[in-house]
């Protein structure tokens, strides 16, 4: 893990100092919004962390939703603000709400972290319901900005994601589930792919967010099935007659899962 | 449509000014829980409304999460109060957060009709988000109770439902969508079928959910490819060799979607 960017300890002070005064003024009690930003990129799938303090704490990029704002807003704001994305395909997956999903003393320990102790958190210390959203992204087009009290980003591996606060392994847990289930609803109309693509590429996909290695031929049988894709015109250049077939999804084409 | 129940106007009077006076006490600002109950019997699929006045106001059976209470216990306990119903298999399928889902002129006139004008009515006056679960249940099985504001509750033909309060219609639109796409798994591990059924009887209530006549040879096909359903021996009893087959869901089977 690399981080992507860093905010400097004063100025993340500052932000986390003046959120605290006027979060209570400006967002609804109770309710936050977390977001699982999958990244794919080179047939790898990873997630987006932030994180603060050395040894440091990891969360999920996550915000609040205005009290005049619409939850769906609130959501693409957020993701906006920590990526710089714009119409995001994002899906809202599930809302966390056990009553102690919160921890006390690791939020203590964290806001103290990062802007000394004795600090006023009182807006954190309420219990929050956690509307869950999830988008699939190209990784390398992200560009993660700060974020109050986590100051860093990181991209982290699907399969290497360190301890994180609260109950964001679960909900990581949850949008991974349902990435698997939904995968190709959610590529139809995402921005992931190129306009057209390979079998292999899309296959490369498939075995980065199963983790598993798919039979080529099983694989292509399902997805020409699943009638998303359109098979375009092979493009000869001469060189090469094995020139593999050019896909691209045929979009706003819901998939019905029952063609009964 | 028929009403199940009826409080009278005095103890409904009571029973919602007690609620509007302990509420902010007792529940989280800013959450509501909405439940969208699906009935089925005798190939039919209703949904319960409940509704209040003359004409009446109608409306999903909702209500509010305890300080202390987590979010899916809450939902529990609301389709308890409202079914009598207990271990339903609910799932929570939407969180609805538009920030003008609520109408402040029809909450007023539907209050002032329950407990009179001059009301104080602050508590239903603030923003909710509503997180909305759904169940699916043999709708003959059902004692319906009655609720703050709404006291009595009618099935609703699902092709009848009449106009709903606020975003309500939306929701069950949203709920039927995940029952159609995700009838198969909600069937297991369901106590809506009996112990044992045929085939034919699956497929009534597939017709009920998807409104459309299926082809019965696909229709079994599909069903047996999934591999939820366990086939019993044929029980002759000397009547008839035509005796269908009885089958059973394998219970906690989960059902891959992508058996790739």
């Amino acid at each position: 893990m690399t981080p992507i960017n860093k905010i400097s300890t004063p100025e993340l002070k500052t932000i986390t100092r003046q959120f605290l005064e006027t979060a209570p003024d400006i967002y609804m009690p109770g309710v936050s919004v977390d977001t699982v930003i999958f990244g794919f990129h080179d047939a790898k799938l990873k997630v987006l962390l932030s994180y603060v303090g050395d040894p440091p704490y990891y969360g999920l990029p996550g915000g609040f939703v205005g009290k005049d704002e619409d939850l769906d807003d609130a959501a693409l704001r957020i993701l906006q603000e920590r990526t710089g994305f714009e119409n995001i395909y994002l899906d809202q997956f599930y809302t966390s709400g056990k009553k102690d999903r919160s921890n006390e003393k690791i939020l203590k320990d964290l806001i103290e972290k990062v802007i000394g102790k004795g600090a006023e958190i009182n807006w954190f210390r309420q219990r929050f319901v956690s509307i869950c959203y999830y988008a699939l992204i190209d990784d390398t087009k992200v560009k993660p900005s700060s974020e109050v009290i986590f100051g860093e980003f990181k991209w982290c591996d699907i399969n290497k994601i360190p301890k994180l606060i609260f109950d964001h392994s679960l909900i990581i847990k949850k949008a991974l589930a349902t990435l698997r289930s939904d995968l190709d609803n959610k590529l139809v109309g995402s921005n992931l792919m190129s306009e057209t693509f390979t079998m292999n590429e899309l296959q490369r996909l498939y075995e980065a967010v199963y983790q598993q290695k798919l039979v080529r031929t099983n694989f292509q049988r399902k997805m020409l099935s699943l009638g998303v894709l359109e098979r375009l015109e092979k493009q000869y250049n001469g060189k090469s007659h094995k020139a593999p077939y050019l896909y691209r999804f045929i979009r706003k084409k819901r998939i019905l899962r029952h063609t009964l």
